[in-house]
């Protein structure tokens, strides 16, 4: 039996047939032009399903069920949609929308779990017990993944380890709390602190890499100075690192994964990025003699999308 | 079927027969004398699982096996006993030893996890499908339920939610970090901020309670006197509850479950401390309009470490 995945994106919808082994046999895309109603978004999701299907050169009856990844909160149980803000939806029907296109078993869940369930099956992950994906993007996501299946709680809102009070009065976080993990762990954390950083040392690299205007700072700018050894430039990696590795020891504590992944656009940092954290985890784990997760980075890459998406039906 | 419950403490040990249903039919208790070598205390720890039996009217033949829940951390997998700091134990072959004994599936966990799955079996968070049990004692330990069995992780060193770190650079914990929550989440911090406040409020009903002597005071005195509306008090019970709400919301962020349990000794300051966690937690929650994990009071008492060891069985 085949599976479709498909991950559903501010900008652009993805979908792909997938097999048994996570492998894509075929893939397509449209825009999601968020400023229509979700009625005729959902109708685009089931044509594209629909296209994906013929250019694997199957039809429906080979397809087990349709899996969908959204950026925002799922209720898996009910199918519906409480809360996503990127596409702007609140208390969206889906799957009941979806069963109005096609009729076969339709899934949805978060999309940081969906990528941590791909990499469960296919990536860097795979066969492992208890894994926990952690997307260090704009914001910091989660997946949870115990026994091959992604974990989402009683209520459908779990694993938003973004929002594990790291630093009890800490920095404000969006969501209303102060010192959230997220406030420390994403490419935000690290664009804050080099703003902070340059306003005492404009004569570091990072000024130059951004022309003088401390406005265009990104991550990988200081991640790339930091690599050049600039002392201001490391100051913020060191602190982010030193963020990053107390909330992965709490996760540890909590929920003892086998393997702790690290996605989205700072794990882009690669090995650079994976030593430091590998170090400064073991500094503060708790029972250092014992076996504890091992830390990697993504392996599978803008396709963990789909291919988690569509192993939501397995 | 029947089960064998073993609660395994510094000073004594408790064991009981215990039906389907959670319900104790015999019990009965034997000094842990833990200067002898671990061999003699799991001889002693056999020998009153045959008497339990018999005082229950049964034989072995009618016990489908014997759960024992231990004061440090396990390996449920291995039956091997890592660290048990009270007991003075290390790398100790539980399971194993036990079965020199009795040839009975025997099966290994944490205390406070056996206490949750007591609770999930028999106890305020029956039924559920996800639970967590807090330990509020000298320290804090967890108890993880997830479809009504234990999740102890994959290496059995998960649900030490006393040691998820809460305030990164915050107090000094024993286990070599700063801000665990244990610093402000257990008995031992009430009393750490009740002798910091009562040197600068010497007038506190605190020092009347304690005869004067800092020293003296207990989590129970703070408490009974911040019901008496001493302002040094309140601050201190204040204090304590928003850290222990804080640790709430993370978990809630986490894992989502449908019941958080309140267990330990300071849990016996009731609805007084319930009605401030709930109060406190609802004000930092992150999905306000969503559904979110009921926080209650453990219900059934010392009984919890025989029933729930019994349950490990089922």
């Amino acid at each position: 039996m085949m599976y479709i995945g498909v991950d559903l994106g501010g900008t652009g919808i993805k979908a792909g047939v997938v097999n048994q082994q996570g492998e894509i046999l075929s893939k397509g895309s449209t825009p999601t032009m968020i400023e229509r109603p979700y009625q005729a978004i959902i109708a685009d999701i089931a044509a594209l399903c629909g296209r994906v299907t013929a250019e694997a050169g199957l039809t429906m009856d080979d397809i087990a069920g349709i899996g969908v990844g959204v950026p925002g909160i799922c209720d898996p149980k009910t199918g519906v949609i409480p809360f996503c803000t990127n596409l702007g939806w609140h208390q969206i029907p889906f799957v009941e929308e979806m069963h109005k296109h096609i009729d076969k078993p339709v899934r949805v869940d978060n999309d940081a779990t969906v990528a941590g369930l791909a990499e469960s099956v296919a990536g860097v992950s795979a066969g492992s017990q208890a894994s926990v994906f952690i997307t260090l993007g704009t914001g910091v996501g989660g997946g949870i993944i115990i026994n091959g299946r992604p974990y989402s709680g009683a209520h459908g809102v779990g694993s938003e380890i973004g929002h594990m009070i790291l630093k009890m009065d800490g920095e404000m976080c969006t969501c209303g709390n102060q010192g959230c993990f997220e406030r420390y762990a994403s490419a935000t954390a690290i664009i804050r602190e080099a703003r902070r950083a340059v306003e005492k040392h404009s004569e570091s690299a990072i000024m130059e890499a951004c022309g003088g205007d401390p406005e265009k700072i990104n991550a990988k700018i200081v991640i790339d100075c930091a690599k050049a050894n600039d002392p201001t430039a490391l100051t913020v990696f060191d602190g982010y690192v030193r963020g990053l590795a107390h909330g992965i020891v709490s996760i540890i504590n909590v929920l003892d994964p086998e393997v702790i992944v690290l996605g989205g656009g700072v794990s882009a940092a690669g090995e650079y990025l994976l030593d430091a954290v590998r170090a400064e985890v073991e500094k503060h784990i708790f029972y250092k003699t014992m076996p504890h997760a091992h830390i990697e980075l993504a392996q599978l890459g803008p396709d963990a999308g789909i291919i988690g998406a569509a192993m939501l039906c397995k």
